[in-house]
């Protein structure tokens, strides 16, 4: 057997039944043997990055690792942001990239480069197969690193002689020891007890896991039964919202609110979740967020079983405490004005029973929060990696993961067209994506850490120049006609009535869909 | 001064007069500085592919490094498969990339990644700039090293508390010593006229700088004085061509054809090129492409002062010869069907005196050379790195490089897809750049190669599954929709006779547009 066939046969068995790839030259015996292997469902993208932000889209919703494939270093250099994405969400991920064959890496032919730097930077496990007989260990053993505890991006680097020699045979994915990570401490549970219950002011700060159903359940009794302050991450990979789940407001992205969410704080019990730190860093300004003298108690690392802790926790500290019903309702249809406010009214009134909604409306996003978490049951991923551009390849991968479930995904203008080339594979994969563009024409956010980090303007003092390499008006992008270039049937919004009306059609239709929402910037 | 200031007026006072960005909240201050310093002019890109790609085009117009702004290791990442490109042209840049304040990186913040690592994959210089203080040396020394000889990738990590702080100031970009590289070598140009005069079959293979005019004139004699079979290597950065140069055959991107060009071969010359190797390996096949026994003379390594030695060599073994004349004529128009072929010749029939263009057409630009080299003077890029995607965003730097001359722009519709948003960056800039997109729908270099690697089907044996990744045709693309979302006027050609009239139209017009030019696979 060919490794390349080891290579997939080895991946399906291990749960791994998707690829998003992105092939070349040195991935055409992969490619080829997919046609043995129909279990193996492979999904093209025109650019790596769009296969790496599906990866985690993909990964996301099922807890499984998709594969990935990457044409040698170019190939990972493009679809390096999504998987630094990736690692940030703690997702699953398996990252095949193809290289030379091993007689011809001597050559420093012109694609050569070094593949195996660059992957360690974004990988927990690297490998480079060195013969075919090794492909199919080597990828049980990248399977399940990738899936942890904790997960994480495992990388192979499959040189083309490997995948194309006789030789190989499939192996099992045998699971890692998980080496005693999440098992639960007593005294530590014992302390998060002591500090919640006290009497001086404690925050409870979840993340990972936790972020789900029974996490939030579980932190929500805790709250009730002693008054702690209850927040979630800023952006937490996947959190269960609606339907009755308790609402947790997420700490801000914006330092300074989100110090005044913290403000006060004697003790802080993290679930999943890191000691809040500010996403920059800023003149003047500690990059810690935490009170001063605050304590910080660790029931459950990030990425690690969090939930479970939490549950613990919960039994100790509330033990006839029910968790609380969350808000139910949904807000008022609005009409007039279409602002990234009333976007989210909009958002809110017709979010469908069971969506998935995939967040990278950035500072459009005002109050999608509040607006959606009386609504229906749905799922809600974020980006807490911080790199633009994971949007819309997150919701074709969470597509493919979830093929009953719509998937609503809600992207700023600029961050859109990073990976602008997913709306080909909604198109391509029939996915049920409705895709929201929230045209500004501006980098807003950038416009707020401008004026942020205190920069002065030197020149005539109008700061016109640097202004400009915040806006996006010159031209504006008509994302209608980038969609339908694309093959996906689009429509503008210039109202919240039109955008009501351009939800409701794309809902009623399978398929993808984009609507592209003219809104003003938040910030001028 | 700020170390913002002290950077940008050390890349000024260096020649570095132009910026490709695409900034972030770690790079605001840059981005305020800005205003203060006219003599930059910024570019604002929509993906760091394209900032890269355009610095690309820029350096390989100018023999000067542009700047390009980078936002954090994400931003790197994304910039990446167009700095390989860069790295293997040999083009000088100098890329600043962003980091979280010094403070700041002890938290391992959300977009928090090993940037140095990633940056070492592609540079000739990398440094991290310790101080504000230290900003200004590390600025000069960056663009030095950029420089060259040889030019390369020089990667300035620039920390925000390094460029927000005070203290700072401008340095003086001192030219790195040449260490001897490129001085001439008495006893090796003996050797090469040896090779060339002893009555053995022998060939001369040029790159580099001997590409161009001066360059492509001596070889032309010494071919002419000595019987040498003249060869350019297969993707030249930058070839000077028309209007009476004499033309330079390439040696081909297909392995088993560059054997045949070089068949035979007892000597083999090489002047600003390596030894001849496969662009790829493949089952069985050696990937060094010399014949065997075939002796090897470098009289100028690749990267180096190669027209200078070519000049001394052709002194010595063709003092009496001038060159040859080199082909005269354009192609007729052709009528009827539009393919590669016929594109080629409607282009050769057209192509504006004074032009540049970018060749990233792959498969469909068959004949291109041919059609092209009896027509007046123009400039040619390629690609050495082979990395698809630099073709927009070259054609853009080099516009910007070159605003008084027309840049002709070639892209195969798969390589297009990688860095699409280049176009709205045409737009912006206003840039005179005419875009072909061929769209036959595949990505159809990849089926040659899924033939070339012997590859074999199990399944059905249709190998189905596997063609369906290298098609591009459900849903087919639609360029001309593509580009006006982008703000780039387009039209789409069905025939010969059309695609001159788009192409004509375009040149009759100032500004950027796209020629949407529908062509067959030349493999189906």
């Amino acid at each position: 057997m060919r490794g390349a066939h080891a290579l997939l046969h080895t991946l399906v068995d291990g749960g791994v039944d998707v690829c998003f790839a992105n092939p070349g030259t040195s991935e055409m015996h992969f490619v080829a043997a997919l046609d043995g292997v129909p279990a193996m469902r492979p999904v093209l993208t025109l650019f790596e990055g769009v296969a790496t932000g599906a990866a985690d889209g993909w990964g996301r919703m099922t807890g499984r690792p998709a594969s990935v494939l990457l044409h040698l270093g170019p190939g990972l250099g493009n679809g390096l942001a999504n998987l630094h994405n990736a690692r940030r969400a703690g997702t699953p991920v398996v990252t095949v990239v193809g290289d030379h064959s091993t007689a011809h890496k001597v050559h420093d032919a012109p694609l050569d480069s070094d593949i195996d730097s660059v992957a360690g930077t974004v990988s927990r496990w690297v490998r480079r197969s060195a013969t075919a007989a090794d492909v199919g260990p080597d990828t049980a053993s990248a399977v399940a690193a990738a899936l942890g505890p904790p997960a994480g991006i495992a990388t192979l680097i499959l040189p083309a002689d490997a995948s194309w020699d006789d030789g190989a045979a499939p192996a099992r994915v045998e699971p890692t020891a998980a080496a005693g990570r999440g098992a639960l401490d007593a005294d530590t549970l014992e302390a998060a007890a002591k500090a919640l219950t006290g009497g001086e002011p404690c925050v409870l700060l979840i993340g990972s896991d936790a972020a789900l159903a029974d996490g939030a359940r579980a932190a929500a009794r805790i709250a009730a039964a002693t008054g702690a302050t209850l927040l979630a991450e800023t952006f937490p990979s996947r959190s269960e919202r609606g339907g009755g789940l308790p609402a947790v407001p997420r700490l801000s992205y914006v330092a300074a609110a989100a110090r005044r969410q913290l403000d006060g704080a004697a003790h802080i019990v993290l679930a999943g979740a890191r000691s809040p730190v500010a996403f920059f860093g800023y003149p003047r300004q500690s990059g810690d967020l935490l009170p001063e003298g605050c304590d910080v108690v660790t029931i459950a690392e990030k990425y690690g079983p969090a939930s479970t802790a939490l549950q613990a926790l919960a039994d100790l500290v509330a033990p006839g405490t029910r968790a609380p019903a969350g808000p139910a309702g949904r807000p008022a249809l609005p009409t007039g004005e279409l602002t990234g406010a009333s976007a989210s009214a909009v958002i809110g009134a017709l979010l469908p029973d069971g969506a998935i909604v995939v967040d990278e409306a950035n500072t459009s996003g005002v109050g999608l929060g509040q607006a959606t978490a009386g609504g229906p049951r749905h799922d809600w991923l974020t980006l807490p990696g911080g790199a633009i551009g994971y949007g819309m390849p997150a919701a074709a991968g969470a597509a493919v993961a979830c093929p009953d479930r719509p998937v609503w995904c809600l992207a700023a203008d600029g961050a859109a067209m990073y990976t602008i080339s997913a709306l080909w594979t909604h198109a391509r994969e029939g996915l049920d994506v409705t895709t929201v563009v929230y045209n500004n024409a501006a980098y807003a956010v950038l416009r707020a850490e401008l004026a942020q980090v205190g920069a002065e303007f030197t020149g005539d003092g109008s700061g016109a120049v640097a202004r400009r390499l915040l806006d996006l008006d010159d031209p504006t992008l008509d994302f209608v006609r980038i969609a339908e270039g694309m093959g996906v049937p689009a429509r503008r919004a210039e109202t919240a009535d039109q955008f009501a009306d351009a939800l409701r059609a794309a809902a009623a239709e399978p398929g993808p869909h984009l609507v592209e929402a003219m809104v003003p910037p938040v910030v001028r």
